[in-house]
């Protein structure tokens, strides 16, 4: 089974959020709009810009940081997805 | 009798919200923005993107997620519809 | 004596609400955002999309699905007719 | 004495408010958003769509409806005017 | 000593509030969103659509009406200056 | 040391509040939203529309009318400084 | 490790709050929009304008003002980092 999501979604394995990451960035606990970091499970089929489909810039396994409150969240098992829109990504962690 | 859905949008057979589906997926009962899923009974006939009309990327027996509170509800006989326009829907599942 | 609407408008004769429809329809009477159902009487000249003028997708005698709280309400004798853009109509009934 | 409406918008000649029409519409008097009727007095030069100028879809003459609480009113003597975006004029009465 | 305006903006010598104009205009004192009237004194290079520089429509010495809460009043001496977008400018009396 | 602002951003050197200008020009010291007066420091590049960059029409030491309550203010030793968006700008004063 | 911002976003290494800067600007510490000052460390690949990708403004070292409470605060070890639209940047500190 897996998720292939539409536009300009992406499809995102969410990391434990009090959990230090292993590059050593620490997400703020309180914060009223937190970043989040996770694992690019899907992509979409990209975004309509000005009539042409532009793929989009984030790849499958790119980790990335992300707004906290976008997006929808699905649970898959044990597991907990998020649907996102690019646009709510904010950096990819290399 | 069959519902021909206007230009985005798309009528979807709902599925029953605490079941768990086939492919696994437990959809969260009290999340306040909770995904959902159901099966695509008709698609409209495309989105017009900068004047000219695109066709949808879903299509007819897709199963998808989607935003809960999105779209209208129609019930017919026993059976619930929702007519939702593409745009809310986040993913189809394989 | 008729109305003609401007542009992307739709006149609609108006079904009484709780009417079980000819298809089987039934349409809630309480939901806060409630489709309902109507006859298509007279459509605009259509909807300019990109300095173009596209024709609308609806046509006389088609009987529809809208959106509840969409639209503005005329009286004209005994019939309450609904003036509504097409973009509030959801669906036609086949 | 007269009133030269700039771009899209139109001077209407308001009908007093319960009155029933010649042709027989008869306006809600408590509705929230209620339409009106009234005749074209004058017109702007047209609305600008994508860089161009589109002449208005309504003449002067015309009796036309539109919603109740849109544009701005003008009193000239004795007489209501309302200058109104003709995107808020709904149907033309025939 | 003078204003020159920016863009699409509009400076303009506000009537005072009860005074009947000479063209035997009332304006209402006590309205919600009272239209006003008053003369053009300078007008903006022009408004740019998609792309290209239109001249505005309204020129110096028009006598105009406009929305009464809109753009934002300058006092020079003991005059009163409205500095205005012409979107706000509803009708030029002649 | 300098300030460059970006894209359609301005850089204005503040007149104190309640001084009388040398135009003659009194602003208003109770008004909600009311207009104020100061120098151009410094420019963007320019604002792009439609994807073209078009130059600013203000220049430096241009003195201009602004809202009040638009920008950003910044402190540079004594003298205070506002970055605002062209837009802002209403009037330059000759 | 390092942060790749998508698109129109800059990631900026943050000042502290009170510190008077180098230049000698002193950012306001009650305002209720304050500016804030920074250093830029990485930038996106640029923000798509009318089907066109145009690269950023600002460059990597470049030192910026910015508006307080615009961006999504990252912290790595002690150093916070903010991850910031370039509209959202004001002017570069020269």
């Amino acid at each position: 089974m897996s998720l292939r999501p539409l536009g300009d979604k992406v499809v995102i394995k969410v990391k434990a959020e009090e959990e230090k990451t292993v590059s050593g960035i620490l997400l703020p606990g309180s914060a009223q709009e937190k970043p989040q970091q996770g694992k690019v499970i899907a992509v979409g089929t990209g975004e309509i810009v000005d009539g042409k489909k532009v793929p989009l810039d984030v790849k499958v396994d790119d980790e990335v940081i992300y707004s906290k409150y976008s997006g929808n969240e699905v649970k898959i098992g044990e597991d907990e997805y998020l649907i996102i829109r690019q646009a709510d990504i904010l950096a990819i962690v290399e």
